[in-house]
């Protein structure tokens, strides 16, 4: 099931893509797609609707963030080892952990925001792993299960603030419109293997980043289990996973974005997004 | 106006305390105290009550955080320049920004979760924001207009989860309750200057943190100033602003926390707060 939420920034309305592509209404179905929304027994009552009586959508209007209500936006840094390297950084003996704060959440197309005194804005093609119930102290044996979906992250990253002022990555990662996510969230039995899904991100039409989840140095169940043990996962909460190589840090010599710069990136099986950088 | 929320966890009401330090309930007056109900015009349509013709609440009941909600969490690190030094760190050139996860909020007078595999937790007082109105690229001239209250919170912390285990201190500042808060907000007019307010923390009765809001090493208007530069704060949001010197992992030999131990911690005109260690 490939779940979305569209309208305006803000007031975004719950819907699922169809067999055929089509955008279909389910508001009559479910408030938002938030929360509890995630639950496996709220998901298995979408899954059981018939796509087909659920009201089309016309138009094109705009696809928002596929996670609403407030999560816990975390982030897994330096996951997958070419792309430690390219950083100049060691691999890491355990998961690296930040946080983006909540309102660099965005929709999977809308405008990415170059700050006020950004210099290395930067790009980073990440699977997100959307959380479906509370997890606390789970075993990696038991962590899928805590698992609703995937989706695709643009993890954009401000390296002079992440890196250059003064400690700590938060800084770099949560300027308003750092977050895109979707477009779809895509539940875990559409998925299936998550560990062998190709990603890519071009810049301006050129190919940059090409990777596999196949080469994360922690998976998922390792990700989702030792985070429980950092802080209770609650349903809704987005983990974006590590991105592979090809960012604009590791360029030689580095590249970062500049106002009017497109990004387009996608995973397989989870859908492509497309950003244009413009000023703050 | 001292700002409360009492009951149990999760379904706390709105509250105010009286002059004689009586609480009395504002749940006719305000659904919770969360995100605009900190707006400027909504504090003064409370601030204008006669908190006599509100009904007083009987009993002992719990307190929450003042803050409901799912505001973001934020906290600086090292901005205290004896902490810096006890720390064995350099004082900051730019403050130091991480984030808490949201699910360490809790009450002032709950009960503190030693983490499993936790052998280095500790204890900070300090002095915590909470955000008005909406902020981004505000001045430091501006950033008190911003400023909604102030509250006294423990950011709670495992040196060991924060400093030992591969980057970056979310890890070992967002276990569950490790962000007491309250027991009041202050409202900014009844707080006066913000910068010369005394604070202390005892652990089983003895004092180990004495210090000032006056030795911030950057202050109120500076730390707001500089955050809305690096991502938009909204209503409710929480900064916690660094603690004075005296935590356990300044000492010599360092000392932390065991299970059963208590903390007595509070902040001149913002009240105190007591928590017990309990294994989690």
């Amino acid at each position: 099931m490939k779940l979305v939420r569209y309208g305006a920034f803000g007031s975004e309305k719950p819907g699922l893509i169809d067999k055929d592509g089509k955008l279909r209404d389910l508001s009559g179905q479910v408030k938002d797609l938030a929360d509890d929304a995630f639950a496996p027994a709220n998901l298995a009552k979408l899954a059981a609707l018939d796509p087909a009586s659920l009201p089309a959508v016309s138009g094109a209007p705009r696809i928002g963030s596929p996670v609403g209500g407030k999560p816990k936006f975390i982030a897994i840094g330096l996951n997958y080892a070419d792309h430690a390297a390219e950083s100049g950084m060691p691999i890491p003996s355990e998961p690296i952990v930040f946080m983006k704060a909540l309102n660099s959440l965005c929709g999977p197309n809308d405008d990415v925001e170059k700050p006020r005194g950004s210099t290395k804005l930067d790009w980073e093609v990440e699977l997100a792993i959307v959380i479906g119930t509370r997890a606390k102290y789970v075993t990696e044996a038991d962590a899928l299960k805590h698992v609703a979906g995937y989706s695709v992250c643009n993890d954009v990253s401000e390296r002079f603030f992440q890196i250059e002022r003064g400690g700590q990555w938060t800084k770099g990662k949560s300027h308003d419109t750092f977050g895109p996510l979707g477009p779809w969230l895509v539940t875990s039995d559409e998925v299936g293997d998550v560990h062998k899904l190709s990603m890519y991100l071009d810049v301006n039409g050129k190919r940059c980043q090409t990777g596999s989840t196949a080469t994360m140095i922690f998976n998922v169940p390792q990700i989702v289990s030792y985070l429980s043990g950092m802080m209770t996962l609650m349903p809704g909460d987005i983990i974006t996973t590590g991105t592979p190589p090809g960012v604009g840090l590791g360029m030689k010599p580095p590249k970062f974005l500049e106002v009017g710069d497109v990004m387009t990136l996608g995973i397989e099986k989870l859908g492509e997004q497309k950003q244009k950088v413009v000023a703050a």
